[in-house]
């Protein structure tokens, strides 16, 4: 029996290269015109699922972008891994900024600049190489169940009656997913939650028509200055947010989670020179790290009205929209929050205009328990690779999946992530550092080691 | 000599033919892609001056667009009447609100759809037929010169080069502009000023890329939510304009004058009716014909930032834009405007931010008086036609040049506007009435003649 760290050496230009060729699917969940290529990609994952080893895989329909699913049942008395992961990625908008075509993968100092690379091609493909080196050198200690969707970045609409139908086919006694990050490669660790998401589109309507800004200016509701106020008008002074009842379900975390935070390495200086900004902004009374991973926030994804092209055009438009997200905490609902926002849009909207607000998709926060098996496990594996016990923090990213997995198939999940904070998840130039990839797929084999021992 | 009513008579099918090829050029202005359709565009209106009659006419290149200019001294001891327009027009976007293409002008229920038909292709061309007439009848009573412009939508940045270093060449009586509207064919008016207009672009930066809203959300100043912060600072409570000195050299209307406005026919739910909304909206203490006539305002033209395609994306972007314009009132200067509109931007940005703003164009408010010659001309003109005598009103739009054109030249602008408020001037489905454009050819004969006599 050859050993794990032989096959994967002698491997490894290949397993990159599989990635790459990964890459280059445009498959972008948001645009309908890329339905053709989440079909195409959702086949080559269950190609690829086929030929590390799986004894079947299938891609099965929904109602919206296919789910993939492949198993190898060994021994049903040994424990069974339940691999999460996505094969859809974000839009890449705004195109300029790239310094490579988003769909055309280069490798440049040590990193794979694409989209999907790190969110979350590159990550879930660490578990198909990891339980390729398993199967290939005899070593596979577990049970493994592969589902890879192609609906996360959109809110996973349809996966949920897709788990639903099939509890027997997803039973498992854990859920191990990468799609998350660890603070770097000198500091491991592991998130032990995530925050949920509610997604709302706002569409103020002023005139029935663009307007000559001369003519009417001064006589009608300008629906961009209207909804400018409405933005304004969710944060208060201290950046706390104002929609009536949004806090109400926040669970406070303890003195003793906020001590144990403070001491993750942080520091504001290279923090705020990374991103370029001279100053950070937030809610008052809490530390960066905290307003990122413990509280509820409010951000602005998308604006436009008007005219937005070069030059100038005197118009009072007609229309004005936003896209506008919060970040949820446990024990906020997704449902609740959503129903809070679009009724605040619609009721502080002044006469004059019309508001529509409608739901994008939402998910709600999931927090993972430290003392279980499959936790320790994990934390075992990292300390074999990176000889260094992972710190437990809270993400501040979410996976609206989670806390339906847990409802309805009964068991936790394990996040571990091999991404970075400063992988450009969801903007341009996202990338996903070689060695984390290399790093993953060698340690992932451990953890199912440790936790088949357990 | 045939008389004008004849000659007009049997030509006007050809002169509305004329028009409509005018209007299939896209001789947008703003945007650099259509730099060669401006230059065939202005090559077009020097081959119809020359076929209308004038003597010589030529295009002058200028750092921007090309100026038209045509003349026909038929004596210099008579009167010159110089006709201002041009031949640039808008962008046409929205598109996908036009019900029928922008340049390919339709009539439809006796109205022509085109960018461009009533702002200022159809009016200026008006004066080109009426000058045709007057000189294929033999009957034509002044001299006459054209200056048709390529910039007014941008603020005619090369113009006022052009005038100042071609004064002998513009020496005129009286300017005579028709890019301006009428109340109605039933309520003849004529327009005694127009707004100046300051116009500028506003850029907010916050971190260095786009991030993504769950990593980062909360811990960095979101360009969006920071630019509706200051959109919505700039109106009060009472809908005045909140940036400091703003209105410090307005020159308040008389209450006299407000008396006159106020008998001016306006049926507030027919206009409500007629923009669809249920609501007005502006400066608190002053009517409706007053905010868009004597008071000044600050509009937003244009907005965006961040995602803002199809579905969601939950990105937390690095900039943000505005394009926000003023329209001034006298004594307001435009330069001054720009200036407190720059510096009030520039100084609310919070810590976290950075803001560059920088000026789109601008140009100054324009009164002319009701006692001059020239103004008793065009209302006579009007009576003649009409049979009604005109009604004085300030107009809400900006036509940049006209101050610079009374300064270097050193004589009056009369307006003889002949679209309607209802022409969707500016905006998707841009219209001018056919009996609107023959009713202008016909009426800008009597004003030579009445000028000429007085």
């Amino acid at each position: 029996m050859q050993n794990w760290q032989d096959y994967q050496k002698q491997h490894k230009d290949r397993f990159l290269n599989e990635l790459l060729e990964l890459l280059r699917i445009p498959s972008i969940s948001a645009r309908s015109e890329h339905k053709p290529d989440m079909l195409a990609c959702a086949e080559v994952v269950k190609q690829r699922l086929l030929e590390a080893g799986v004894d079947k895989a299938e891609v099965y329909p929904t109602d919206g972008h296919p789910v993939v699913y492949g198993e190898k049942i060994t021994d049903p008395s040994k424990p069974t891994v339940l691999v999460y992961g996505h094969y859809d990625v974000q839009p890449a908008d705004p195109l300029e900024l790239w310094h490579s075509g988003p769909f055309e993968p280069v490798i440049k100092d040590g990193k794979i600049y694409a989209r999907g690379s790190a969110d979350d091609k590159g990550q879930f493909y660490m578990h198909v190489k990891a339980f390729e080196t398993m199967v290939r050198t005899g070593s596979l200690p577990t049970n493994v169940k592969f589902i890879i969707e192609g609906e996360e970045e959109i809110g996973s609409p349809n996966l949920a009656r897709f788990v639903t139908n099939n509890k027997a086919l997803l039973k498992a006694d854990v859920i191990l997913i990468s799609d998350t990050a660890m603070l770097s490669l000198d500091t491991p660790s592991i998130d032990i939650g995530v925050r949920g998401l509610s997604y709302i589109e706002v569409e103020v309507t002023g005139p029935n028509r663009d307007l000559h800004s001369g003519v009417y200016g001064g006589a009608v509701a300008n629906p961009i200055t209207i909804l400018a106020k409405m933005i304004a008008s969710c944060h208060d002074e201290n950046n706390h947010i104002t929609i009536p009842g949004f806090y109400d379900d926040v669970v406070e975390a303890t003195p003793a989670e906020r001590e144990l935070m403070a001491k993750a390495p942080y520091n504001e200086k290279e923090y705020m020179k990374e991103l370029g900004v001279t100053s950070l902004w937030g809610e008052k009374g809490y530390s960066t790290n905290e307003r990122t991973g413990i509280r509820p926030t409010l951000e602005l994804n998308g604006i436009w009205g008007g005219y937005t092209g070069e030059g100038s055009k005197t118009v009072l438009p007609s229309k004005a929209f936003a896209k506008i997200s919060a970040r949820l905490v446990p024990n906020q609902k997704a449902g609740a929050i959503t129903e809070k926002l679009l009724a605040y849009f619609t009721k502080i909207a002044p006469p004059g205009v019309t508001v529509k607000a409608q739901e994008h998709h939402g998910g709600e926060p999931y927090m993972t328990p430290i003392d279980s098996k499959a936790y320790k496990a994990a934390a075992k594996a990292i300390e074999a690779t990176f000889h260094k016990s992972p710190i437990p923090v809270r993400g501040g990213g979410s996976i609206p999946i989670c806390s339906l997995f847990e409802k309805e198939l009964g068991i936790k999940i394990v996040f571990m992530g091999f991404g970075l904070d400063s992988d450009n998840l969801h903007s341009p130039n996202e990338k996903f550092d070689v060695v984390n990839f290399y790093k993953g797929i060698e340690t992932i084999p451990y953890f199912h080691q440790f936790f088949a021992e357990a």
